[in-house]
């Protein structure tokens, strides 16, 4: 069997609860191909049997498809919590020595106040940029089954389907100088710097074009460079690589209008590429869209390296270890992992399957119930999709 | 009477037709006090008197109010075609020598490849900065009469009364270093430095603290702080103000979750104050959210010079000079004028009553038109917006 090593940071809050569902979820999805024409071994409950971890080694040997080692290393507020830092040195090194990073969520009220260097965020932007991941993927698609969820009228929020692709390893998150100081008034002031350099831009803008190709072919370039000399050069960029593209249909929009536009008319948007701050306010504007952030994965890739692959929600430490997150972004973060991180589309496809079944089953948590249809679990919820992979 | 000098910048695109909409109605409110009780003069038509300037003198002897001398200087793109520069000197004179300003929108695609010395963008900014118009006002108001022109939901969008306060000199708009260059490799860069210092984040503080006390007593700060050293500070002097302001409620959010908030129930909002580049993203999200963006006008106050007020849309060159604008922001741009720029709150409200009753007959412009409404031109508009004054 094709064989793979995956570093598992389950991170805060919620993130041990929805990283131990995607595991089995992954387990299941690669270990077996081609059961779900086999009746027989479908009634022996294959998900129960991979959840109680009973049988596991049957099933893989009588279905030899992809095999998983999983290593577990801590990042975020408990690794401040248990090594004092951030992102501990062996947790980088696990994850750079492993083929795909699954990421739960990081951060909580307990560590706000802590200085920088000490906030559970630095660890994860330490990650990114130690794993060099600069382009974020972030599918924003509302899903036939949950367009109620949505707090935008159905007409217009039915069959939005978009995918941001943020410049994640760039821009002000990085740029230096930063930090605190005074001016020539003597006041105190802080200070970042947003910057973007043209290989920088190209590496970003290439990823978006050939994303797009896949999808519908249209890409929005978001800028603001109608004021700021880095959304110019940006901007500049895009353009000239156009030509690179003549297939795909490219069209620049200011920031502030996009917020709008994603709001008036969002199916008029395929493929989004902007930069590090705009992609993080929109991305999260276009997820919050679907009216379901508790389904929207995220895929971050490298030049060569490992992929990091994590849910697009928060930490949400209000309902953690209460069994009441919704577990399924975090599973989609594992079908992206399979098909962006190891280009094991079949599995991704068998995952991406299984929560469409389960929600057409009625399955629902917290964030995305609504009259009609079963409450469940975080686990609960994760047994189902087990039952439907 | 009470005299005032007013600088009226149409500027670009359908600048030109909203502001002088606003002019007329600016006068009409302005002149006459009380006339609304009287039924004979009204049926005089005294909206058609001063739209066709007849008997105009009659109206201000017999009503003594508010007397505006008006002085129309050039601005953005019609200022680069006509003198070579996005804010001619007489501009910026006219500006500050008067009580209030009155601009419509600038830009146009003609000039969109210009240089950045060259861009109508770079003359707004500098009369901001000329004028020190520290503070942008900007509500997003959801009226009942235009529910249905939002895409939320009713019950989500039904109620939204939100007022951004936007730091408007400061931050990555005008930070520097800034520019393009050379990195340390050699690949060319552009690059912007975003700049807080202590007193910039304190008097728009203030602002914004004294704003939500006079609304609804919450204040919302957005930023960035669990990864930005401006941020940080931000919160940090905002957290240190709210002792001064212990009757209002303040919280603090991070700019990519109020980006989620502000569609997933934006009526959990009251006052936000932010910087300058996540106020000019956020305000047009929250502008977007009421449906009716040709309704929405802002205030720009500085510590003790003349104010300036414009409509949040922008110059919509596409429709210019078609008479198809909606004037209605502009004119209540002119309401926010009397009220923040001269301390006129009666003539104020009575702007803002007569576009009230101007919706309830049910007239509208393209961009709020629905079934059994009537549909009017630009100049319509202001006449029937004349006729309930
Ligand atoms: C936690 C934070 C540093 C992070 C970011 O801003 O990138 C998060 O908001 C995200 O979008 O993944
Ligand atoms: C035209 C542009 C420079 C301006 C800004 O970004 O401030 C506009 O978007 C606004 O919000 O008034």
């Amino acid at each position: 069997p094709r064989s793979y090593r995956i570093t598992l940071l389950p991170g805060d809050g919620i993130g041990r609860e929805v990283v131990s569902v995607a595991k089995d979820v992954l387990s299941l999805a690669g270990s077996f191909e081609g059961v779900k024409s086999n009746e027989k071994i479908h009634s022996f409950s294959l998900a129960s049997m991979i959840s109680s971890n009973k049988c596991i080694s049957f099933v893989l040997l009588s279905y030899a498809g992809i095999e998983f080692r999983f290593r577990e290393v801590p990042i975020g507020g408990s690794a401040l919590d248990s090594v004092g830092v951030p992102l501990p040195e062996e947790t980088l090194t696990a994850a750079k020595e492993s083929d795909a990073v699954l990421l739960g969520a990081i951060g909580g009220y307990k560590w706000d106040a802590n200085e920088k260097h000490l906030k559970p965020e630095t660890g994860l932007l330490q990650l990114r940029a130690g794993l060099g991941v600069f382009a974020n993927l972030r599918p924003a698609t509302v899903l036939s089954q949950l367009v109620d969820s949505s707090t935008l009228k159905k007409e217009v929020a039915e069959g939005v389907d978009i995918m941001v692709v943020r410049e994640l390893t760039g821009g002000i998150y990085f740029g230096n100088p930063r930090g605190f100081g005074y001016n020539e008034r003597g006041e105190d002031i802080g200070f970042n710097t947003e910057i973007y350099s043209v290989p920088e831009i190209d590496r970003i803008a290439r990823v978006a074009f050939e994303v797009a190709r896949k999808r519908r072919g249209k890409l929005c370039s978001v800028d603001k460079a109608n004021v700021l000399e880095a959304s110019m050069l940006w901007r500049k960029r895009v353009t000239a690589l156009a030509s690179e593209f003549p297939d795909i249909e490219i069209f620049h929009m200011y920031v502030d209008n996009a917020a709008m536009q994603l709001i008036r008319n969002p199916k008029q948007f395929d493929t989004i590429v902007t930069n590090n701050i705009f992609g993080d306010i929109l991305s999260d504007e276009a997820s919050m869209l679907t009216g379901s952030i508790g389904m929207l994965p995220s895929a971050s890739i490298s030049e060569s390296g490992p992929g990091l692959f994590e849910p697009i929600h928060g930490s949400a430490p209000d309902i953690a270890g209460q069994d009441k997150a919704n577990p399924l972004a975090t599973v989609l973060s594992a079908a992206m992992l399979l098909r962006y991180g190891l280009g094991e589309e079949q599995a991704a496809k068998r995952i991406e399957a299984a929560v469409a079944s389960t929600l057409n089953k009625g399955f629902r948590t917290g964030d995305i119930f609504s009259d009609g249809t079963t409450l469940v679990g975080c686990k609960r919820m994760g047994e189902e999709v087990l039952n439907s992979v």
